[in-house]
């Protein structure tokens, strides 16, 4: 790594969401060519990591090649996540790297593993909708906003908001111009097709149970040993 | 491969823009829990393959055992489809799964990849705004939208247009239903920190030239023995 360089790196593990992962590496990226900035993947091991896509990502560094990066990125998922807090090589990292890290980013559930890691103790803080009140659980000030910006914590609702954070982030480390023209170059025009989602509808057909009532099992499995976290996720 | 199952195969190649490709493939994913898909990336090999942003993508299957998908989907990047386009086992695998498949969609410049092999012959389709001109020496009928439907093709504009395409294009597999379940679960409600993008400031600040130019060299260099592709792409 290059020291005179602001290095981002974005953290790789099992299962993570890729969408929460490189919604804000594509908006970010391009900051290499607008300033000091260096941004990478780290992962426990430069190897193939699984997702929840089925396609693996093998990240370019390890979390011993980049021990103190100036901003760290967290993205999300269902089970990686979880998984993740239980595993301790990976929370050694992102308290050690977290402790002296100018700013913390995460995307959906990857706001879980920093508030696990003790990185956002009563901040205001936000995440996938549907583990909202968990992050609550787990120290933080549950908002739901697109985005939250608290102190040197930046934190995004699920997966495809890593991209609106992601340019906001942009604009913070290099300017409302910067940001802009990241925003044209990934033609950042959205148009869903159904226009915005309708809440009450994800209410009126319970869609967080049956988004959730399939990981249950996985879920308890996972924390079979850390009843503490067990009783955060699913109390 | 499942023989029952309509595969829906995302092509992975050599410096891929990682967000053409994920985008699409975070919204499509789910629906293997809502009818007889499965959604696969495919690649040369199962190996790392390299993308624009650093990280490397090993795809699950190759080209030789997915030879007809259901849906072919070509993701872009700047000098990978360039590059791809010249690469013969890519293109004879898009040619040939291309020929039976019932919808072919690309994100940004994977339209071009269609279009080399003859995929688009006199079709409506569209890319990434700053290859718009580009996709109509290939053969295509560019048309500036968010994503275009002609026939069995769905082509989306820059990058982050493959997320609004793949909503309608998991409406148009699963119905309206399906599709609106996967964007709260994606929790797509778009908020760009700056609006849309200013196009009269685009143009003002030349950012197409700005964003080109550093690539020609290499574009010239690729295509250093196809006179008649660089003819097209720079002309």
């Amino acid at each position: 790594m290059d020291k005179q360089k602001k290095v981002i790196a974005f953290v790789v593990y099992p299962e993570v969401t890729p969408l929460d992962l490189v919604g804000p590496l594509q908006v970010l990226k391009p900051l290499e060519n607008f300033g000091p900035f260096e941004v990478v993947t780290v992962g426990e091991r430069v190897e193939p990591i699984t997702t929840d896509l089925g396609m693996r990502i093998v990240p370019e560094r390890t979390f011993a090649d980049v021990p103190r990066p100036f901003a760290l990125v967290l993205p999300g998922g269902v089970l990686g996540p979880i998984q993740a807090i239980t595993h301790e090589p990976l929370m050694a990292y992102v308290r050690s790297a977290g402790a002296t890290a100018e700013v913390l980013a995460s995307v959906c559930t990857g706001s879980l593993i920093l508030a696990a890691a003790g990185l956002l103790e009563g901040q205001r803080a936000t995440t996938h909708w549907s583990f909202l009140e968990a992050l609550g659980r787990f120290g933080a000030q549950p908002v739901r906003e697109r985005w939250v910006e608290d102190g040197r914590a930046m934190t995004a609702a699920g997966v495809s908001a890593g991209i609106d954070m992601g340019l906001a982030l942009a604009a913070r480390l290099a300017g409302d111009t910067v940001a802009r023209s990241i925003q044209a170059i990934i033609e950042y025009e959205p148009q869903p097709p159904f226009g915005m989602v309708d809440w009450d509808w994800v209410e009126r057909v319970d869609l967080k149970r049956s988004l959730l009532t399939p990981y249950v099992p996985a879920i308890q499995q996972l924390l079979a040993g850390r009843p503490d976290l067990l009783a955060k996720l699913l109390p």
